[in-house]
């Protein structure tokens, strides 16, 4: 029989880590023990798990000592506090957090773009922003057959992606909005609820938000190269799940959009839909529950020679986060070698 | 006392027609008698109009011959038979529809961009797309000062964009939702609600669609400038009213962020609300039921040397349809000779 694991799940009661839980499941993870961990706050919880259901407990110093690997999404805050601590105790982590994607010791990850540097892990493996995931799986073959020198992008991204309080808030919204009723907001600074937001996360000083500064920040670390240039505008939508993004890209050397798709149907974990004729591109609400990256609308960019733009949705907190954080794991449980830590500071 | 005009509205009981009545009463007209046209099915709807109300009357080859202009939204069906049929007995059509927009003997006007082309006018005065409309609002004063050379655009589009059954659909279809009942689609080919489609109006050959190239043809158009290379995306969002662009250009020279905010919030139609530190910037619910445009996030793009990007909406049925011909009446009255035709074809 082979080898079985033992995985801590911190933030499990979050919308991430509700669907790290349901990764796990579905994937068919060899796990010996899941054990769902958050802070006070949340322990007593009972998830879903499994057919049956598990009890989430208190992190404490603790709780990562006899685990074989944690995936964490319970934010910044907590990853700052805890990643190192289960790294020290032999423990390795893949964070879902901002905390440590931009740190040079710490490999950001997404499977099909740079497994390679898996194996540069001191404990801590970051998973990418989600609004970054999906893009460069997309873009990925492409960079490799013709190179890219310049992206543009514009986002579409769902209320899952800020958690679990925004799905509700959407939701809210609209019965308050159909029922003539003042419209609360909690969690967004104004009304999301049929709107757009141009604004996630925090601005910086350069006018851009902190969104779409990781948007380029993160595709230069995980591409390894800095010479891509990257503009992006990220918008918050009223939908559920599913973040869409209209990329144009100017590449090295000229690529038909044919040959893009080609190149995109033959590589892991894009599914290229793109059939216009029929009406059939990728939209949110086929996308959401689904682990691909779904790719559509592939055409010549007409404003420069050496250009494509597509239309690329993919589900935020599965391929976004939670499919992409089981997929590093499983990595990591391929060698023995990456499932060491060699936490230094 | 001033003359005052008889005005048609043709379509005047469906989105854009509504708020076509809007305008003439809101902007303070100077009409002696607004006679309310439509098919034969509309006639009989009795609209609200100047505290009073309006019976809709079926149009008919005769319908035009006593009024000194009108306007038209009625789709492109209607205006290829009834515009020239007005034009011939004398009385100038402003019209909304695609049918006339490209044709070399019509002017397509938006009356801060291109005013002077109107004298050219043979009894047919064209009003832009949408989307077109606020985009070169926000971009004529930097094409006057530095010159562009490329524009890359994806839109957010409202469903009011679509006409008054779309709107019905994205609440029909949310309540649906709420109440766990099947989704009807009627007017789109996909749900709207809570979803974001990548198609408005049909495809093209080269992968774009119809809706795509309106905004690149009639910038070309508008601007006077075959030299300006454009790539859009258009999308349908769940939002009731108003269309956001995220728009980048390239300038011919170099301007800075802060002097391009500075020419756009001294250009007519343009609202600048540009403050992020206190999250103030575009949003649709703000430009519902306005006549600007408004500019925000405005930065420079990251992604090249002379490159500018910004976030711009307006109301789709004000700004980018009603408002846009209504203002385009107004110049016709300054002048007589405007409201002069000379159909020749």
């Amino acid at each position: 029989m082979s080898r079985e694991y033992k995985v801590g799940v911190l933030g499990a009661s979050g919308a991430v880590g509700r669907e790290v839980l349901n990764c796990l499941e579905d994937r068919g993870f060899p796990y010996s023990q899941v054990k769902a961990l958050a802070s006070a706050r949340s322990a007593g919880t009972k998830l879903e798990f499994a057919g049956g259901e598990i009890t989430v407990e208190e992190v404490t110093p603790d709780s990562f000592k006899d685990l074989d690997l944690a995936i964490f999404s319970a934010g910044a805050a907590a990853s700052r506090e805890y990643a190192p601590m289960a790294a020290k105790s032999g423990c390795p982590v893949v964070d879902n957090s901002s905390c440590w994607r931009m740190d040079e010791r710490v490999p950001l990850v997404v499977p099909e773009v740079n497994a390679r540097v898996l194996a540069q892990h001191k404990g801590i493996i970051a998973n990418p922003n989600c609004s970054t995931i999906q893009m460069l799986v997309a873009l990925k073959p492409i960079y490799d057959a013709v190179g890219i020198k310049r992206i543009v992008v514009s986002t579409y991204q769902a209320v899952s992606g800020t958690g679990q309080k925004a799905i509700e808030e959407l939701a809210e919204q609209t019965r308050q909005i159909f029922n003539c009723r003042d419209i609360v907001r909690e969690v967004y600074p104004h009304r999301i609820a049929f709107n757009c937001l141009p604004q996630i996360d925090s601005f910086t000083d350069n006018g851009y938000t902190k969104e779409e500064m990781k948007m380029v920040n993160e595709t230069l670390k995980i591409f390894g190269d800095d010479s891509i240039r990257i503009s992006a505008t990220c918008v918050r939508v009223p939908v559920f799940y599913g973040h869409s993004e209209a990329i144009w890209i100017e590449t090295a050397r000229h690529i038909e959009p044919g040959a893009a798709r080609e190149l995109m149907s033959r590589s892991p974990g894009i599914l290229v839909v793109d059939e216009p004729e029929n009406l059939k591109y990728p939209m949110a609400i086929d996308a959401a529950g689904r682990d691909e990256v779904f790719v559509g609308r592939v055409r010549a960019d007409i404003s420069t020679d050496n250009g494509l733009t597509m239309w690329v949705v993919s589900d935020n907190l599965r391929k976004g986060a939670a499919t992409n954080a089981v997929e590093i794991a499983e990595l990591l449980i391929r060698d023995p070698e990456l499932l060491k830590t060699n936490w230094t500071w």
